[in-house]
C-alpha cells in the first residue's frame, strides 16, 4: 500500500471518526467533519468547541487514534492512524484553519474562546481493505 | 429522546463502529457489519474472528464502546454507547447469531475455532442530533 494512495482516500471522505479515552478509561468516538488541514499523513487539523467533552479528554490523556472508512457496493476500506492529539487555543492556528462559515457555530468569529483547533499526530497507522490489514508507520 | 427511537435508528444503520483500548493505551476503532442481534439497547452481539485483534484488546480490556452514525443532507445523528465487551467462544452462542453466507469468513463453519462472538453490554449512552447531544442510562 502506498501512502500517498491512503491520503487520496482520506481527502475523499465527508467524514471522520475521533476517537479519545475517557475519565473512566473507556474509549470515546465521535464523527466529526473531515480535517480542515492535513500535513501528509503527519499532521490533521480539526476544529472543535472549547467547552467539549471531547477537548477534556484530549487536555486529559493525548492518546488518540482517528478513522476514515468507506463501504462500497463491492469493498469496504477503513484506516486508523494512532497517535496524539493536542489541543491549541493560540490566535495563528485558530485563524488558519478558520473558515467564513464556522460563524455558525462560533458566534463570536475566528476569536471567539470556544473555538479551538485539535492538532492530531500520527504514529503509525493500520489499513484495511478486502479483509486484508496492513500496518504502516510515519515517520 | 426515547430509547425506542434510538433502537429504530440503529437497525437502519448497515455500519457499526466498534472502540477498544490497545496494549499501548491508546483507543482503536474499527467499522464492524451491524450487530447480528440485540436486547433493547442493553445487548449486542457481533461476530468476529477468534484471532483478530480487536479480540486480544477485549480479553486484556473490556472498556468498550459501540457507535451507530448518519449523515443525511441536512442533518447528522450520532450514537455512542459505553460498556464492556466480552469474547464468547461457547458453541450455544456461536450457533445463536451464525448466518449461512458466514462460510466466506470462516471456512470451518459454525464450529470454526477462528469464528467467536462479540457480546458487549451497555452501560449508558450518548446521542447527537442537531449540535444537541443528550446522555441517557441503561437499566
Amino acid at each position: 500500500m502506498e501512502l500517498s494512495k491512503i491520503e487520496k482516500f482520506i481527502d475523499k471522505q465527508k467524514v471522520s471518526f475521533i476517537c479519545s479515552i475517557d475519565e473512566e478509561n473507556h474509549p470515546n468516538v465521535k464523527a466529526m467533519l473531515k480535517p480542515r488541514k492535513r500535513n501528509g499523513l503527519k499532521e490533521f487539523y480539526f476544529s472543535t468547541n472549547t467547552s467539549s467533552m471531547r477537548v477534556k479528554q484530549y487536555k486529559n490523556n493525548p492518546n488518540a487514534s482517528i478513522y476514515f472508512y468507506h463501504k462500497g457496493l463491492l469493498k469496504y476500506v477503513g484506516v486508523m492512524l494512532k497517535g496524539k492529539m493536542e489541543v491549541l487555543t493560540d490566535q495563528e492556528t485558530k485563524n488558519l484553519i478558520w473558515k467564513k462559515g464556522d460563524i455558525i457555530f462560533y458566534k463570536k468569529g475566528v476569536t471567539d474562546p470556544d473555538y479551538c483547533v485539535l492538532k492530531f499526530t500520527t504514529e503509525n497507522g493500520r489499513y484495511y481493505c478486502d479483509l486484508k490489514t496492513e500496518n504502516f508507520d510515519i515517520q
